[in-house]
């Protein structure tokens, strides 16, 4: 199904640009969790556009309204709906784009998937406007994961077009990073230069009524040992499944990822020591998984975001009423770089993801929170 | 669940290294496929072992027997089943395995996720063996898929360590490369010498005791347009699902993957034309996907695989019953490249994915082949 | 997961009786569905309260308000989500119930379940108010099996307590009983006289402070051979397991049911013959389907409704906080007998399973709709 | 799907009659479980046919298999894989079947389904053969859910054609009952009389070429309160989801079930009271379940089995390849009646439902056995 994820919670998004509203529904959920929905509006909030000067200006309240599955200050076990109603939406700016087929976007594909009934306003259910329901769901299981088994997820921008951030080094995650604060900055980076010459780069590009894309790292510590299966349910497979649901998401790796093909095996393989009682890994090329499982190191993953497709510069294309091709310029207020807002939507799927094995191993009951 | 994959068709596999049997059920198909079994013997051959120098001594049957589903040479519409015996299987060299945890591999994740009852000979559940039943599944989906609508499923060695293999450009596959036969190389690439590098390459790492790693691209050609939908039934989503799956993979990424990232969207957005009636695209940076939705341009995915973590260089690792550290050097018939013989399990995951939702667009009524 | 049904479609309801909203999400539509929304609001209608002598005075809106999916008049084939806002509710009615557990209601299994955390107003999400949700999605079912194959599904009242409606022969199934319109009436029977008995019995029943319950028996006539699979994906059993769906439903039984078991084989066995180039039973004891699946006669199923368990009679329970025992009289407005209410959530039940096996034979691209 | 049933646990069985074998694959369970074969055996000869005079005189090994997931005497948590190789298998019986649709069987209805491709031979994949596995399954459930949790599951036969057992209190089950040890008996009935009249009328039934049916009551004790959920995942949604894939199932009723109809509320409502710390149900009308959800009183299901549909009495049928309509007189060895034989198929369905209810509930961590 086009809408619904997860083996033992399952979530489900809903809505277009220019709908009523947007939403979700996230069901499997323990009775008794308690939400702090301050947290959750700092994820909204990360992820809204107008915020700062990198992204659009279009200006979203993005408030969720619970509808179920909530009362007196907890999750009451069934199914958690809310809904993020829709306005501010400029119909008129798309109104020209409904036959001309915008690069990039999935438009002509959609087209055809859809025998042209789809809504084509806004990019209508394919808009990234869908994953504002996904910071919220993940932003719940975010606070579960943290309450109940201490885990921290954080995550950054490793580059923007050719500006790369430093290497970590995930075998030491320590204090230093986390004191960071990474979650409560524009353009999080671990040298703080490249995040100013990741701004002034991104900003040329919205001068030249282009765009950029960039990679994002996530990192989840805390994880507990033992957490997916071989085969079709492994961490990886469950977690690429929905990363792969955020629009723009061309490439995912994990640990050492590509670049762990041009090692050794005897360089590549993570070997293992006991400390103390902790089995520890010596180095974190395999970012925490082998065999499709958690090993108690730090989850470590990249995400590759392309370019926004939505760009001034004018692009050949097709006209589909028409059948022939036209010259477009996209109008309208883009974001020249979707990357930072996508950092809480990266989180959110690591969070989902982990939620879930939680839930495999500890079952609903035995996983309440305090 | 470990071992279920599918929204139209449902795929599973059992089995462990050692145990009686491997196998697989393939459920939801259309009645009336007819298969041709010295093509899937093609296939299961590239992917057995002892077939090659530059593959593990061990040889295997690896010959599916049928259990049901199959009639008169025809697919029944009921569950497929099959399995292939498990022989030539030395429990002995994995003896002393049974409390050191090989580096790199899921034997530790593994032993805390089935609280020390998993089998733990010759990996067990984890083994690459498993991907047998998966090329036999593969290989009856890639029938259906090439006689229905003519799609062609190949992959090439786009690297191995440092070797690369020349660009393709995908915006202009053509007969000079198919008419390579990839299928029938040890180490197919596009630039032969590329090939006996790679060869020699490989063969040093063998004679040092180590192993390494490589790239895999694998290309569809013919994919009709409009197959996927947007979020969590993205056609990435479903197929980095099931490529996950494989033992050794790392990182996934579709079109320009990770290199997208250092383009504008001026420069990746893929611009459009028609070429007569037809919907072409200038450039495939998208690798044929948009919106999570193909668009009639080749699909091109390349698949990260790290070095074979099993080998005879002494490592450090952990005993887990004397809770002790130890060296290990592991002994046995090992692949000192895991990579051409992953080719066919690949392609096997993307005939699934595209089967799945050829069957989700057309039902498995109108789904029939001649 | 207790709010998705369906393996092609997928229909979710989330809500409580006294949240900010109940609604639902049916995913996996063919884009292009028509929806009549007189058509839907003429079975949104029949299930409300308030609506003759016979149920509860309470007065529900119950109008569906559509979120997203559907666009210029017909679905998009993207999540179809929609909402229903609760009003007129009186928590106070309700806050004497909070520990005093209810007999024949799910107030005490439930606070197991939920561990307390349920939100107990109104029934919560127990409320058989969360039916209106499926009876909106099961008349855009309706809508689309009837345009695209003449399916047409009525249902009638059986029996409501020892008052038994004639038998029709299912073998037999004609226009004269079509004509009945069934669906415009209070309490639709064959045998008007019973209609009227039931009436007052029911009225008695009301005026007793107690309730009544019946049976219900549907019909769904002009269904395709070839609907369903053996084993878990039968008919019967995706049916049932909807059906059982439905609060207050003790029993299921299909063709002669219960019955059929005092007949012996040669009775029992449906024989056929060619009508034409049509196949026809000369009975119809399996209720159209053998096997698991549809065998072209009529699908017959009867459903068992409990008496409402709110009644004003006192009865004997127990008080969760003070750990006693108590005696209980029901207050607030209550149906006598949910009987007739029922009636068009069986046949949403109904219309969504046939559904569901179309949309499997035919596809979403072939199941298109004129 | 047709061949996968369950949320947590996932159950999955293939074959034909005539296949070179049946089998299943058990997923999601718990490393750990250990399994007592001699038991397993005990209900697998209690479901295989010519183990006394009222079945068929066919004899099948029925000894199952187990491929993987099992290793030193306990499950390993990976999928549980096993088969019953099929021989002592007739075909030339079914020769003359092949176009010659037996009244009462899925020949027809499977024959338009699978579009001629079926496996016709002994019935194919809908042969209750295929219930073997489903004993098997079950029999690993019953030993957890035993084991773990002491819940004991029994089964008797209500009724053979208007042959009726004595009613049980099921407010009131207790040792005396239970040590009737009914899982010893061909016919299992509280009263020993009945059983004796049963099969008195079972054989006559035989004796004319002619079959009968019955009621089989199955009830469930110990069952922790709380398992389910209301709507699609209510108790009575997936057990009728299972019980339905049982071949010749024609009707499910709960508790009082159809007759609960003809109570009124103040009769049909089961009153409460604290029995201690425990709560008690007065009466158990609604057979343990209120809600969907478990509420700690026995769970009592009945189940309408329909006269077997292979009688040798000459029937009227028609040959599909001839399209014209003949007379069938079916030979070879029937079961007179599927009763007795079918109550560990139910009692398997019974046990696995709960069995998927307790990992929802504990996770598969928790859900350890001893």
């Amino acid at each position: 199904m086009s809408s619904i994820w997860g083996n033992r919670i399952k979530i489900s998004i809903f809505g277009e640009s220019h709908s009523n509203a947007i939403g979700g529904v996230l069901d499997g959920l323990p009775a008794g969790i308690k939400i702090d929905f301050d947290e959750i509006m700092v994820d909204m909030d990360r992820r809204a556009p107008g915020k700062s000067n990198l992204s659009t200006t279009r200006k979203e309240g993005d408030i969720p309204e619970i509808l179920s599955g909530y009362f007196n200050g907890y999750t009451t076990g069934t199914p958690l709906a809310f809904i993020i109603k829709n306005s501010n939406t400029k119909s008129s700016d798309y109104d020209e784009l409904k036959n001309l087929m915008r690069p990039g976007h999935g438009d002509y594909s959609g087209n055809v998937r859809y025998r042209g009934y789809n809504d084509y306003r806004g990019g209508g259910h394919f808009s990234g406007r869908l994953t504002a329901p996904l910071v919220f769901m993940g932003s719940v299981a975010k606070q579960y994961i943290m309450q109940k088994k201490g885990i921290y997820i954080f995550s950054r921008v490793k580059s923007i077009g050719d500006i790369v951030d430093d290497q970590i080094d995930f075998g030491l995650i320590n204090d230093s990073i986390l004191l960071k604060n990474l979650r409560t900055k524009k353009l999080p980076t671990i040298n703080e230069q490249k995040s100013l010459e990741m701004e002034e780069y991104i900003l040329q590009m919205k001068k030249n009524g282009d765009s950029t894309g960039g990679v994002i790292e996530c990192t989840c510590i805390n994880v507990p040992t033992g957490l997916g299966s071989p085969f079709f349910e492994s961490f990886e497979s469950s977690l690429s499944h929905l990363i792969f649901s955020i629009p723009s998401v061309k490439g995912i790796e994990f640990g050492r990822g590509f670049d762990i093909t041009k090692l050794s095996g005897s360089q590549a393989n993570d070997e293992m020591s006991y400390d103390g009682n902790t089995v520890k890994n010596y180095t974190n090329n395999n970012g925490g998984i082998t065999g499709g499982i958690t090993n108690g190191m730090p989850i470590v993953f990249r995400v590759a975001i392309k370019p926004t497709p939505s760009i001034a510069i004018p692009q050949r294309t097709i006209n589909i009423e028409q059948c022939k091709d036209e010259i477009l310029s996209i109008k309208g207020r883009h974001d020249p770089c979707i990357v930072p807002r996508a950092l809480p939507v990266v989180e959110a799927c690591a969070a989902l993801n982990i939620f879930d094995y939680l839930i495999q191993m500890e079952g609903i009951n035995n996983a309440k929170s305090k």
